[in-house]
C-alpha cells in the first residue's frame, strides 16, 4: 500500500495534492474520482455520533441523525472502567459504520485545569493517567470496528475563553507531565487514526502550526502514524500549518488555503516534499477507512441503549449517604421534585450534542422501578429561568411534606455550561438552591441528584442526607438513576476530578482564564489533587472518591521486589474483600510518592487503578505492574523522563484522600547526570557528587589551613550558619576568600572537575 | 563639588581609579592620601551598629564594639510608626558618628515572600508599601545625622538557600509591583547614599552585574544619586559589574578585581568613561561623608536604651487576649516560665548581630514592674537542646500550679533562624511546645510571649488565653514586655506579615526555595495577604492584625471627590475614637480595590496607614491622600504604571481582614491604550474599543446578510454559545466563514483599523 500511495502521488498534479489538504465541505474530505480516491466523512461526537445531513455547523445548533447518546466524557471518566468504555467505543464504531461515517471526532483528552472550563463535560479527568487509560480503551473500541477516531484537542486547550486567540504559557515540564501526558500514552497504545489540533496557541505558536507539537513530539517521539486535522476553523496560516505537520484543514476553506499552499510551493517558500508527505499521510488513512468500510451495516438500537444505561450507572458517583438514606425502599411515598426529572439534562451543548435514539424520563423510570411506591411530582423551578418562583417552591414543599422522602433533581441547565464559553462561578441557579433549602425545611429525608458536567459549590450540602452526582448521564440516565436510587445496582463511580469547597481554592484560580490573550499555567504540575494534597486545602470531595452500598476491605499489600533499576518493572498486589451485604464494584487506586526527591514533585500521583466486581464476602487479588514512568518526572535538561534514585512509597487506597495500605521500594536510576562545573557551582553540589567529592575535599584541605572558619566548632555560635555558608558558596566565592586559589588555579580546577566526570561516565558506559 | 571631582579624576592614574572601586579591607574603602581622598568606614547593622575593630567577618561571629541593639526589622515593621522609626534612624546615625562609621549597611527592604526565609527578621514586611514607608523614615533619620545608609539587598533576594548561585525567575509585573516597589519609593523619597546589590541572579543575570536593575531602573528611572556597593562577596565578574553600574566591590578583593578592571580598559573591552563615572559617584559620597563628619561625637546610651524600649513596646503584637487575661494585675502570684525569660533571644544571627550596650532580663524587669507581686521562675526547657526534659516540665508545672497565672517565654532559639540558611518548617522546638502543653494542663491562665523573627505554627493556640508576639525585641525587650504585660502601655503593634495556619498555605510553598539554582516566583503578585484574600484561605492571624487593651471606633468615611483623573489626588478622611478606658495607639489602614479591572489584580492593596494616639474618649480625624500609584498596576506593555478607568473601592479598617468602612471613587485614565489590530484580534475586543466599534459594526452588518447565524435569536438553544463564539472569533476566523471577506479586504480592514486609532490618538494629543 505504501508503495502504491507513493506512485499515486507521483501521478497527481500540484493542485490535486493541495486540494486533498482541506475539506470538501463541513464534514467531508475531498476525493479524486479519476484516481479512485474516495471522499470520506467525519462526524462529531465523543459520547455519540453527531452526523449532520442538512445544514452543517460545529456548534450543535442544527439537527443530526438519531444516534445513541452515551453519558458524556465526565461521566465516562468516573466509571474508571476500561472494558466498559471499550464497549462504548465498539458501539460508536458500529453506529458510524451504519451511518457511513469513517472517522468519529473524539475522544477529547484535555486535562481539566479549572472546573470553570465550559467544555469540561467533554473531558475525562484532572489526571492524565486516568484520562489516557479511558481514552485508550475508547479508541480501541471504535477502531476495532474499522472506524477512525480523532484524539483531540491537541494541546493545552483548557478553556473556552478566547479559545482562538489565547496563548497558553506553560513550562515544558508541566506540559509533558500533565497536558501532553494524556495524549502521549493514547498515541503510543492506541494509534488513533487522526489527531485534532486545538484552536489556541501554545507558548507563542498556534497549535495548528506548532512544529514542536505536531512533528517533533507527536510523530518523532511518540510515533503517531495517522494524520493531523485542524479543529474546525483552527487554521491560522495554512502554509505554516502544513509545514509544521497539519495535514488536513477543516472545514472547507473555499479554496483559500489550497491556493496559498500552491503559491508557496510555486514561489519556493514551501517544499513540495512537505505537501507530498501530507498527502501520503492523508491517503493512508483514507484508504484504510475505505478498506474497513462495512456495507449495509446496522446496529442494535436497544442493545446500545441498554449499554448507555449500564455506563450511566457506573458514571454516577454517590457522594453522601447519611443515615444510609440510600438505597430507597420501593414501597414508600416519594416526592420527585425538579423539572429535570421530566425534562432531563443528559448531555452538554456544542459540537458534541447528539440527537438521541430515545430519551428516558427520570420520573417515569422511577415509577417503573418502584411500581408499589407512590411517586409524587413537583416541578420545583422553571428550567428557562433562574428566578425563584414561590408557587413552585410551595408546591414542592407540599409534595415533600406528604412523602417519606424527597428526591430533588437539580444542577446546571444548558446555558450554564457549554462549548464556546466558560463558567464564571460554580453555583447552581438560585431557584435550584432555593428549592433544596425550601424542601429541606419541611422534609428531613432529602436526596439530591445532580445533573451537571462539572463540579458545583454546595453550601446546602449539610441540609441533605443523600447526594448522587449524576453528571450528564446520556439518553438512558433515567433508568440508571432509578437503578441506583433503589439499589438495583450499587453505585460504583468515583470522582475523576476534585470538587472544591470554593472556586477560589482551585489551583488555577488566580490565573484563569488569563489576561487578554495570554493564560499562564503558573500552578505548574500542581493541578487537581496534586494541588489540594500539597497545599493541605481540604476539598469538598477528593479525587477518586465515591461511596457504595456495600463495603470493601483492603489487605496484604505486597511488592514483589525491594529494589529495582529504573528499566525494570515491579508488581504490586493487594487483596480486596467485599465485607458488606450487597454485590458491588470497587475502584482500587494506586498512587506513587517520591520520598527522596530533589526536584519539586506532587505528594503523590495516580499510577494504577483497577475496577473489580465482588459478591458479598468475596475477595480478589488486584495486581498492578509499575514501570519507569510510574516513578519518573520529566527532566527538561535531559529532555527525557528521569527517575531520581531513592525510596518511593506505594500507596493503595479507596481515593486520593483515603490511602489504606503503604509500602515502599528503592528505585535506582540507570542514567548518570553530569554536574556542569563552573565558577558558580556550589561547594555543596560538588561535595554531594560521588565522583567529585574526594577531589574537592582534597582541595579544601589545602585551602583550609589558616582559614578563619577552621576555628569554628559544632558548639560555636553560628555553627549552623557556617555550615550553610560553606554549602552554598560558589567556587568563585571560595577563591575570593582564599588568596591561594588564584584565578588560574580556579580555572584549572574547574576544567579538571568537568573532565573527571567525562572519564567516569566513559568508564560507566564501558561497564554497561 | 562636581567640577572638583571631575578635575580630580583627570589627575588620577588608571590604577588609582580602579583601586577606589573595591574595599581596602573588610570594612573600609580605600583612600588616596596624595589626593586627599579619605578612607571611609562602613559597618553592618540595620537594628544597631556592628562595628568590628579586630577580626572582621560578615557573619556576626566575631565581636563588635558595644552599640544599642534596637528591635530587629520585623519588629520595627510591626510598629507602623514612621516618626518613631525616624528616631531610631537618628540614634543609629549618632552612634555611627561617635564610632567614626560613615555608612551604615541597612536597612533591608526585601519583601517577605516565604516565612521560611532565614533572614526575614531583618526585613520589615510582606507588603512593599509598608516596607518602604518604614525604610524611608529610617533612612531620613540616619542621614539627618550626616551618616549614609545602604538600601539592601537589591533585588529579589528573598531566601538564603543557595543565595550566591540561585536565579530568581520573576515576571516583570511582579518584580515592579512587589519586589522592586519596596526599593523604588525609598530611593525616590529618601535618597540613600548607597544601595547594596544582592547575591542572587535576577532573571538570569547576577544582581551585581544587572544593567537593567542597577542602571536602567535604579538610576535612570528612579534617579538614584549615590553609589552601588556589592553585598560582601556578591561580585561575580568584576568588569561586567562595573559596566552594569556596580561601583564598589566589598570587601577587599586583594587586587584581583582591580586588576581585571585595568586589563579590560587596557585591552579595550571596557571604556574608561565607565570607570570615571564610577569613581565620580564614589567620590561624591566619600566627600559628603567627610564633610558631614562630626568630630568627637558621642551619644546618650541611656536615652538610646530608653528609645529601644519604646520601639520594643510598639513592635510587639498582642495576638490573643481571651477573658481579658491581659493586662495582668501586679499583685498576683506569677509563674514566669522558660529560659528565654532570663536568657532572652532579642536579635537574630548573622551580619546584623549587635553587641548591646546592656541587656535586660525579662524576669528581672517583670519583678521590677510588679514589686508587690510574687514572681516564681522555672526554666522549662534547655535552650541548647530541643529535647523534652521531664524534670524541667515538672518544675514548670509546679510553679504554674502555685501561681495565679503562668507566663511562658518560648519561641525560636538562635539556630532556628539566621542569615545564611532558611527554615525547613514553622515549628517551635519540641521542648517549647511540650512546655506550653504541660503548663496548660495544670493552669488555665496561660500567657505565651513569643521570641522569634518570623511566624511559627501554633497548634497549641487553643490552650492559651494570652499571646504576645514579641519578635526579636532588642536589648530593652525585658522592660517593654513588662510594660505590655502589666498595661503600663497598651499594645499597639500590628502584624506586618500574615501568620499562616500551616506553612503549606503560604503562596510560595510550592516553589520555595526552588529547584537547583532556580527559584520561580510562580505566585506572582499574590504574596502575603494578597494571596490569602484572593484564595479565601483563612490565616492564623491576618496582615495588619493586632489587639489593644482599649477599643477604637471608626466612622465618617469621607472621600473629597467622586471622580478624579489619574493625575489628580483624592483625600480620604475617617474619624477614629478611643471608646475604651485606657489610652492607646491605633494603626488605621487604608486599602484600595480595583472593582472593574480587566487585568489580574489582588482583592485589595495597602495604600495608606496612620498610627494615632488617643486618650479614652478622644477622637481624631485621620486623612490619607491617594495619588495615581494607589490605583495603578504596572503595565509591562506600556512599561509604566497604569490606571484602568473605572470604579475603585476605598477600604478602611483595623486590619486586612477587618474592614470597617467602605467608599468608592471613579478614577479615569489619562492614557489611551491602542489596540493592535491583526488577523487574530477578536471581534469582542474590536467591539469594546470605543474608536473601532462603529467601523466594525458597519463591516459586520454587510457580512451578516445571509449568515447562518443571523437566524439565531435570544430564545434559540445555544444563544449564549453563539454570543461567545462571536465575541471570541478572530478576524481571520470571520473571514474563513465569510467568503465576502477576502484576504485583500481583510488586510485592508486591518490597516484601516490601526490607522483609525493613530488618527484618534493624534487628535487626543492635540486636545491636551
Amino acid at each position: 500500500m505504501t508503495k502504491n500511495i507513493k506512485e499515486l502521488i507521483e501521478k497527481m498534479t500540484l493542485e490535486e495534492k493541495a486540494s486533498l489538504c482541506s475539506g470538501l465541505n463541513f464534514w467531508q474530505l475531498k476525493g479524486i474520482d479519476s484516481l479512485a480516491i474516495s471522499s470520506i466523512m467525519v462526524a462529531d461526537g465523543p459520547h455519540g455520533l453527531r452526523k449532520q445531513e442538512q445544514s452543517a455547523d460545529h456548534l450543535g445548533i442544527y439537527d443530526s441523525v438519531p444516534a445513541t447518546c452515551f453519558p458524556s466524557a465526565a461521566g465516562m471518566g468516573s466509571t474508571w472502567n476500561r472494558s466498559l468504555i471499550e464497549k462504548v467505543g465498539m458501539s460508536l464504531g458500529e453506529e458510524c459504520q451504519a451511518e457511513n461515517v469513517e472517522v468519529l471526532l473524539g475522544p477529547g483528552v484535555n486535562v481539566k485545569r479549572s472546573p470553570l472550563c465550559g467544555r469540561n463535560f467533554e473531558y475525562f479527568s484532572e489526571d492524565p493517567y486516568l484520562t489516557s487509560e479511558i481514552a485508550v480503551n475508547y479508541i480501541k473500541g471504535v477502531q476495532s470496528q474499522g472506524v477512525g477516531t480523532s484524539l483531540k484537542h491537541f494541546a493545552a486547550n483548557n478553556q473556552e475563553t478566547r479559545r482562538s486567540s489565547v496563548d497558553t504559557i506553560v513550562d515544558e515540564r508541566t506540559l509533558r507531565e500533565i497536558y501532553l501526558a494524556s495524549f502521549e500514552s493514547v498515541v503510543k497504545k492506541a494509534q488513533p487514526w487522526t489527531v485534532m489540533c486545538s484552536y489556541n496557541k501554545v507558548n507563542g505558536e498556534y497549535a495548528s502550526e506548532n512544529n514542536t507539537l505536531l512533528t517533533d513530539i507527536l510523530r518523532d517521539e511518540w510515533g503517531f502514524e495517522g494524520f493531523v486535522v485542524s479543529d474546525w476553523g483552527a487554521v491560522n496560516e495554512r502554509v505554516d500549518g502544513l509545514a509544521a505537520g497539519l495535514e488536513l484543514e477543516m472545514p472547507s476553506n473555499d479554496g483559500r488555503g489550497d491556493k496559498k499552499i500552491i503559491e508557496a510551493i510555486q514561489n519556493g517558500t514551501l517544499s513540495e516534499t512537505i505537501l507530498d508527505r501530507a498527502v501520503e499521510r492523508l491517503l493512508k488513512i483514507i484508504f484504510m477507512a475505505v478498506e474497513n468500510k462495512k456495507e449495509n451495516a446496522t446496529y442494535d438500537l436497544d442493545a446500545h441503549h441498554q449499554l448507555a444505561r449500564e455506563v450511566a450507572r457506573e458514571s454516577m458517583v454517590l457522594l453522601k449517604n447519611s443515615d444510609r438514606i440510600l438505597p430507597l425502599k420501593k414501597d414508600r411515598i416519594m416526592a420527585v421534585i425538579g423539572e429535570f426529572a421530566k425534562n432531563p439534562r443528559y448531555q452538554g451543548g456544542g459540537s458534541s450534542h447528539v440527537n438521541p435514539t430515545k430519551l428516558e424520563s427520570i420520573f417515569e423510570e422511577i415509577e417503573k422501578t418502584a411500581p408499589n411506591g407512590t411517586v409524587l411530582y413537583a416541578q420545583g423551578y422553571e428550567l428557562k429561568s433562574d428566578k425563584i418562583d414561590e408557587n413552585l417552591l410551595n408546591e414542592a414543599k407540599e409534595a415533600a411534606i406528604q412523602a417519606d422522602v424527597a428526591i430533588l433533581f437539580v444542577g446546571l441547565p444548558d446555558k450554564y455550561e457549554s462549548e464556546g464559553y466558560d463558567r464564571q462561578h460554580l453555583h447552581i441557579p438560585d431557584n435550584h438552591r432555593a428549592l433544596i433549602e425550601a424542601v429541606a425545611e419541611v422534609q428531613p429525608n432529602v436526596v439530591v441528584v445532580l445533573s451537571n458536567g462539572a463540579p458545583v459549590e454546595m453550601p446546602w450540602l449539610g441540609r441533605v442526607k443523600g447526594l448522587l452526582e449524576g453528571y450528564l448521564g446520556g439518553q438512558a440516565l433515567g433508568g440508571a438513576i432509578a437503578d441506583l436510587l433503589f439499589g438495583v445496582v450499587s453505585p460504583s463511580g468515583k470522582l475523576a476530578e476534585t470538587f472544591p469547597k470554593e472556586l477560589r481554592h482551585n489551583p488555577s484560580y488566580l490565573n484563569f482564564p488569563g489576561e487578554g490573550d495570554k493564560v499562564e499555567y503558573k500552578e505548574g504540575i500542581f493541578i487537581g489533587y496534586r494541588y489540594y494534597d500539597a497545599k493541605a486545602i481540604e476539598p469538598l470531595f477528593p479525587f477518586g472518591f465515591g461511596l457504595s452500598y456495600t463495603s470493601f476491605d483492603y489487605s496484604n499489600l505486597s511488592i514483589n521486589k525491594g529494589e529495582i533499576a529504573d528499566n525494570e518493572t515491579v508488581e504490586v498486589t493487594v487483596t480486596v474483600k467485599n465485607t458488606g451485604d450487597l454485590p458491588g464494584k470497587e475502584i482500587v487506586q494506586l498512587y506513587v510518592r517520591d520520598i527522596e526527591c530533589t526536584v519539586i514533585r506532587p505528594e503523590k500521583e495516580l499510577k494504577g487503578f483497577e475496577k473489580i466486581e465482588l459478591q458479598p464476602g468475596e475477595e480478589k487479588d488486584v495486581t498492578f505492574i509499575l514501570n519507569k514512568r510510574a516513578f519518573a518526572y520529566y527532566n527538561v535538561n535531559l529532555q527525557d523522563w528521569h527517575v531520581e534514585s531513592g525510596l518511593f512509597e506505594i500507596l493503595v487506597g479507596k481515593s486520593s484522600a483515603e490511602i489504606l495500605l503503604k509500602g515502599s521500594i528503592q528505585v535506582n536510576s540507570t542514567v548518570t547526570i553530569k554536574l556542569p562545573v563552573h565558577r558558580n557551582t556550589t561547594l555543596g553540589d560538588l561535595l554531594s557528587n560521588p565522583i567529585l567529592a574526594p577531589k574537592v575535599q582534597e582541595v579544601l584541605a589545602k585551602l583550609n589551613e589558616g582559614s578563619p572558619f577552621s576555628k569554628i566548632s559544632e558548639d560555636s555560635d553560628g555553627y549552623e550558619m557556617f555550615q550553610a555558608i560553606k554549602k552554598f558558596i560558589p567556587l568563585r566565592g571560595l577563591a575570593a576568600i582564599n588568596p591561594k586559589l588564584t584565578e588560574d588555579i580556579l580555572n584549572n580546577l574547574i576544567k579538571q572537575l568537568n573532565e573527571a566526570q567525562e572519564i567516569e561516565l566513559d568508564l560507566h558506559d564501558v561497564q554497561k
